[in-house]
């Protein structure tokens, strides 16, 4: 296919009705009111944003979270300026930390919630830190990049045993039928593997402490999150901006190891404290609150688990129906919050990229660990978005 | 003097010329350009905010972040939903780390500048980690909380002597005339005291690696910054908001122990990952960038000292002329960033707090382990807010 052919039919793309539309905010009434209201409720999709994290949020989540640095609460001052002190600031961080107990119900089960600084990664260090025994041993699942960080981490901890892996497949899939030492202190896992596209449906039973990485799949499925004694989330999927971490810790796990465990990575240390032990990052901490509100409105996780499953549904189907594509994990493990997948036929690539982006797509590039694309489709992306990406992968096939 | 009497000077106080405006955004304009513009310069203060951190930052950076979260640089998407390994956000990060290091006259000086999580809190472990070598010993000068946090921490990393403290003193004087032992790993010190409202005037010399915690009084003032080997910085209160810090490293300085450093605590990952070793906290740093961006604009921090001196003038020859007022601090190491005071009289407590909060100040009450009241005068309290509560200390004297 020639250049001008391309072009004639990326301009045929671009005469669909318009998916894009420009946001139409309206913050001229904090002048009058001293502080700043929504007077409309006609969001729209600027974009149709596949990022795999920083990702999508709910666009009510992004002119709150702006609203409250012009003015916070009606404080006549900016979230930004505030002591994090202040009972205001003090307040959402109680909500914060009930609400996401809450919507994974775990109320008055003996967890704590932590908003915590540094990332999923510095949890791969507070982990052990804080479980694994001097001369003690923690058991972990190998199933992508970050379980292997994780991994590397803990090894300078103690004994660190890869209980099954699934690197010699590039980890397309998620193992079974291992067996979780009963001596281990721990059993670590990654509920979800952003970069190949795989998720756990199930989770073994063991009678030992149960950690999970779920920073790419939380608050986006039904689960029984109390067979978890410890359960970890870098903000930036389903629950806010970069630069916070979810902590949701059984506290009768912790005060195990006689081990010294510096105070900022001491979980036993924020609790004490909190979730205050230093100064929190104020904004990730609010507008995680804001999307876990959003989330509540929503129906809580119930009812964004069906929203997730038809949008998973959809974009499966396409690509199982479409001769042109193909999935890159195993079906049965497949990931509802990212589908990964390629062109059989590689001279595809260029019409399809630009078949995309033309339709007001972002972030469809896969991980180079796996090439080909990736969508994510995590709990703020709307259905119509995943629609739209169907209907481009269907017009590739109807004009190749 | 009783309540009436109270009421009327506040109502007096009240009838003074208006300091405090509402802030008049126009955000209007995106809605037809697909981007925010300023359409405006007339910025007034909301409030007179002494907040001892988070605190005030320019109003033009909370306007310029607030327009970044519904629309960031013309992409029609929120600075939060974006890659952090888009060019975008890369050019942010890359920029960031630049005008730290120009700000700071390190530019080809062998400083890398990264922007990491967790606080300066982390950085009290990140320390000792990077820098005590295996049965060595480091020197740290107590003048503080802070101060004494990092000691705490990096005590189970080796020796660590304590070259001098006022801690008996409750710490309102930066002690001199110590020895820093030559052979020690480094000297650590921290450069201001929130706290207390001391700041060191001068820094010792020594031929071992010095490192600064410059949280509370970075970019507010003229240094020889090259004598230092490590300077770390909490964002909150002259660069941004919550959530990040800014470490300055001379590169020479590290690989120096044989110890093991944890990736997410090893500087030199960090710098080998161009401050983006995990994902960074992205709005924390876009933010700080707007706020460096500021301050170049200004004239750099050359320029900011300046108007930081005479706003520390003002107030500091009201406390000491004013009969009512005290400065707590011993006078040659006052703070220019955090002056404490008290009453000499505490029946006049009620009296004025009231007036300072009727005035449209905010965030003066002193820290419970000074007491009395603490004015946090960073770069972007502007001097006519120094102004108003000389007047309001000036009322209070001319009302009892």
């Amino acid at each position: 296919m020639d250049t001008s052919k391309i072009s004639q039919l990326i301009n045929k793309q671009k005469e669909k009705p318009e998916h894009i539309h420009q946001p139409h905010f309206n913050l001229e009434a904090q002048v009058n009111s001293g502080r700043i209201k929504n007077t409309h409720n006609n969001y729209t999709m600027k974009k149709h944003n596949y990022s795999a994290g920083p990702c999508i949020l709910p666009q009510d989540v992004f002119e709150k979270s702006a609203q409250a640095i012009l003015n916070f609460n009606g404080m006549d001052l900016s979230l930004l300026e505030i002591s994090h002190r202040d009972k205001a600031f003090v307040s959402v961080m109680e909500e914060a930390r009930a609400l996401a107990l809450e919507l994974l119900g775990l109320e008055g089960k003996g967890y704590q919630a932590l908003f915590l600084h540094g990332g999923a990664s510095l949890e791969f260090l507070m982990v052990p830190y804080n479980l694994m025994k001097e001369n003690g041993k923690a058991a972990y699942l190998d199933t992508g990049t970050w379980a292997s960080g994780a991994i590397k981490e803990a090894k300078h901890f103690g004994e660190t045993l890869v209980i099954a892996s699934s690197k010699p497949e590039n980890y397309n899939h998620i193992p079974k039928n291992y067996t979780i030492p009963s001596d281990a202190n721990y059993f670590h896992c990654t509920s979800n593997n952003t970069i190949f596209g795989t998720q756990m449906k199930s989770f073994p039973e063991t009678n030992i402490p149960v950690v999970c990485d779920m920073s790419s799949d939380i608050f986006s499925r039904s689960l029984d999150f109390s067979k978890f004694d410890l359960i970890y989330a870098g903000a930036q999927k389903n629950m806010g901006p970069a630069g916070v971490t979810l902590v949701i810790v059984k506290e009768e796990i912790l005060g195990k190891t006689s081990r010294y465990i510096p105070s900022m990575l001491d979980y036993q240390q924020h609790i004490d404290k909190e979730s205050m032990y230093n100064t929190p990052p104020v904004f990730a901490v609010y507008t995680s609150l804001l999307t876990l509100q959003w989330l509540k409105k929503m129906g809580g996780i119930a009812a964004i688990e069906k929203i997730n499953e038809a949008k998973a549904n959809l974009l499966y189907a396409e690509i199982d129906r479409n001769p042109l594509f193909k999935g890159t994990a195993v079906k049965e493990d497949r990931s509802n919050m990212n589908a990964t997948f390629v062109l059989n036929d590689k001279s595809h690539t260029e019409i399809f990229d630009q078949l995309w982006k033309a339709a007001g797509i972002s972030g469809l590039t896969g991980h180079r660990s796996v090439g080909g694309y990736r969508a994510s489709m995590y709990n703020a992306l709307p259905l119509e978005s995943v629609q739209v990406l169907v209907d481009v992968m269907k017009d590739l096939e109807n004009k190749i």
